[in-house]
C-alpha cells in the first residue's frame, strides 16, 4: 500500500521549495471560462482497530442494493485534507515524497496533491450491513468524505498486459526501489 | 462497452416514472451540514472518427510527465449532460435501461445517473504528446469533461479472484443476458 498522508505531508514539504514542483498557469489552448461541478459526500471512512467501513450516509443508502454481490469495488473519495490552492497547484511530485524518485507529473502518479482532490482505492468487500460496507483496508485516515462507489467489473477494470511500475514508474528508472 | 449514453437516456425516461428510482431523502444518520467540493475540469474527450483523445488544457500539461509510461490509465470524467438534481437523485436504476433488469443501487452499477456525477474508463494510451492523449476508446461523448488521470498500476488496481457479473450483476440474475 502506498502512504498518500505521510507523501502529503513531504510532498508539502518538497513543494514549498521554488522550482520543486509546477503550479498551475495560464496557457494557450485554454479553455476560456472552466465550468465547476459541486462533489458532495455521500459517506465517509471510519475504522475501528483493524476494520474499515465505509459508512454511507442513510438517505444514500438504497444506492448500496446489490452492492453485496461483488467482491470488490472501487472507492473514490477526497483528499480532503488537501483542498487548498497550493495543494491544488501542484502538478509534479517526486513519487512517495522521495526526492530521489524523478519529478512526475500527478498524473501520472497516485498523489493526493493534484488539481483535483480525488483518490481511486480498489477495495475488498467484506461485508455489506445496512448503510455500512465494510473493507479490508483503505488507505485513507477515518473520517475521510467518500463520493463515490463502484462495483468492480472485469470486463471494464482489467488491463491485459498492462505496464508502468507497480510503484507508479517503470522498473528502469532510477530511483525506483522496486 | 457499456452504453451509459443511451443508458442515460431510456434511464432519465424509467426515472420518470413514479416508483421506478429511489431518490435521495433525508434519514437519520446524515451528517448535520454535508460539505461541498469544488471539481474543475482539466481536459476533455475529443474524436476524430475511430481516434479518441484526452485533450488537457495547457495549463495542465506539467501533470502528464511521464504517463507515455503506462500502458493503461483510468480516465476519472463528468457526465455533464445529467448534472441536474433529478439526475443527482437516482438511486437505484435497472441496469442498462432494460427493465427486466433487477433494480439496483447505483453504487452497485456504473449508471451515468448518481449522487456524484462521476465516470471512471480505464483506457489503453496509444500515444502521449505534448497536452494529448491518444487513448484506444472511451464511452463518453466529444467534449465530455475530463476531471482527473491516474495510471493504472497492477499493484493497486488488480482485484485477485474478483466476482460479479462483468455487466454489474451477478450471472444467476434473472434478466441477465450474459
Amino acid at each position: 500500500m502506498k502512504t498518500p498522508v505521510l507523501a502529503a505531508v513531504v510532498s508539502l514539504a518538497l513543494a514549498s521549495i521554488p522550482g520543486h514542483a509546477a503550479e498551475t498557469k495560464p496557457g494557450p489552448g485554454d479553455s476560456a471560462a472552466t465550468p465547476e461541478f459541486t462533489v458532495r459526500p455521500v459517506g465517509r471512512v471510519e475504522k475501528d482497530g483493524e476494520r474499515f467501513r465505509i459508512v454511507i450516509d442513510k438517505k444514500h443508502q438504497p444506492a448500496l442494493l446489490g452492492l453485496e454481490q461483488f467482491s470488490h469495488i472501487h472507492v473514490i473519495w477526497w483528499f480532503d485534507r488537501n483542498d487548498t490552492p497550493e495543494g491544488r497547484a501542484v502538478l509534479q511530485v517526486h513519487p512517495r515524497g522521495n526526492p530521489e524518485n524523478p519529478l512526475t507529473g500527478v498524473f501520472a502518479t497516485r498523489s493526493p496533491f493534484r488539481p483535483n482532490l480525488i483518490a481511486l482505492s480498489l477495495c475488498k468487500v467484506v461485508a455489506v450491513r445496512d448503510n455500512v460496507i465494510e473493507i479490508d483496508t483503505i488507505d485513507a485516515l477515518p473520517g475521510t468524505p467518500v463520493i463515490d462507489i463502484k462495483p468492480f467489473t472485469p470486463a471494464h477494470d482489467t488491463a491485459k498486459d498492462a505496464k508502468g511500475n507497480q510503484q507508479e514508474r517503470p522498473v528502469s528508472s532510477p530511483g525506483t526501489t522496486t
